[in-house]
């Protein structure tokens, strides 16, 4: 593919914050965009994150009031994605959904399950530091969804489609309202963050960025 | 574009353990990934991040005994890059780096300034919070920096090129390091991961994934 037309699609992303009501991503494109999240990596593979598409009328309403950051997105998206990470007890070493993903979808032999269980531990524990805070290793499992995150809107942008990452929303509240639902599993997932897909209304300001020499530092 | 050939492309990327040694990405080809870095969204815009390209091989030697997971892409990768993640001193919103950001990067106007640094300052002490816990805060940072690391291994593999993406090191040690070579810049840095590009010697083993029904729930 072209360097050029792909830098394009960078160009064309961004933050849109409203979207034609008139015109709706047809569902074979955005099967396309959710199967860019599912081949996403994550950190040892461990996936841990979900994906629920909210269509319903009645979910967006109750959303509306706790989402400051979407307020035209969700009355006006053609689909509106909350992605969830799991929480620690579903991240844990011996947690099930750990042990699910190395004996079920990875399919590793018993000894490799069991060693790659101590280095995953001694991970959280030693290297990484994360295990004995609940909010922090619930930002870590968010730090994998914005793998996701990102790579369904370079996805989106680079068929045309656009897109709003929302993290303007109350974390509790918005749990809350799916917790009623039934959609956080026991607490087994919290809210990471939430996306908006659809077609603009209007143009966007310029991009702006830091520089490249701003961002990037050479050590030669 | 074409939907199956971006795809094809996510199917395409994997981590990627050693690369060929004498196939070296070319210095345009790596720009181009820089730039998508560059270019991903991050909340508030504020870009909590920074690309240090470790190209000096006695930097790369030093990492090695504290990084497990790139045993063979430090010395086989043709880019190794460490993203650093602002720490709390830079994201409060009273911080320079977000003055700078709003001020001088996206040249907000005085009175926006100051709203949207209300905002920020509500969204991260009542909606998401995590202004009382500086870990949680670098790891909010984390979030960020991931978006430009999928789309930095998803712009790589769009053209053809091998990435891995890095966990495998000890956060301290390895910060220490940096630290000492004064790219930490005052602990306003931390390590949020690493990143290694170049060609592959062999292909990988099948990619294993959760099905879409397990990772995507509609409500409708």
């Amino acid at each position: 593919m072209n360097k050029e037309q792909i830098l394009n699609a960078f160009h064309f992303r961004h933050a849109c914050k409203e979207f034609d009501p008139e015109k709706k991503i047809s569902r074979e494109d955005f099967d396309y965009i959710l199967e860019t999240g599912r081949l996403s990596p994550s950190s040892f593979g461990f996936e841990p994150w979900k994906f629920v598409v909210v269509q319903q009328p009645l979910l967006r309403e109750k959303l509306l009031p706790v989402t400051w950051g979407a307020q035209k997105q969700i009355p006006t998206s053609s689909y509106f994605v909350i992605i969830l990470a799991r929480t620690k007890k579903d991240l844990v070493a011996d947690a099930d959904h750990i042990r699910n993903i190395m004996e079920n979808i990875q399919q590793l032999p018993e000894e490799v399950v069991k060693r790659k269980g101590e280095i995953y531990h001694r991970f959280l524990e030693t290297d990484f530091k994360i295990l004995d805070n609940e909010r922090v290793m619930f930002e870590w499992a968010c730090r994998q969804t914005y793998i996701a995150l990102g790579n369904m809107m370079t996805a989106a942008a680079l068929i045309g489609i656009d897109s709003c990452p929302i993290e303007g929303f109350d974390k509790d509240q918005a749990e809350s309202i799916l917790r009623d639902e039934g959609l956080l599993e026991g607490d087994r997932f919290g809210i990471s963050c939430m996306v908006a897909f659809g077609y603009r209304v209007k143009e966007p300001r310029d991009k702006t960025r830091q520089r490249i020499e701003q961002v990037v530092e050479w050590v030669q």
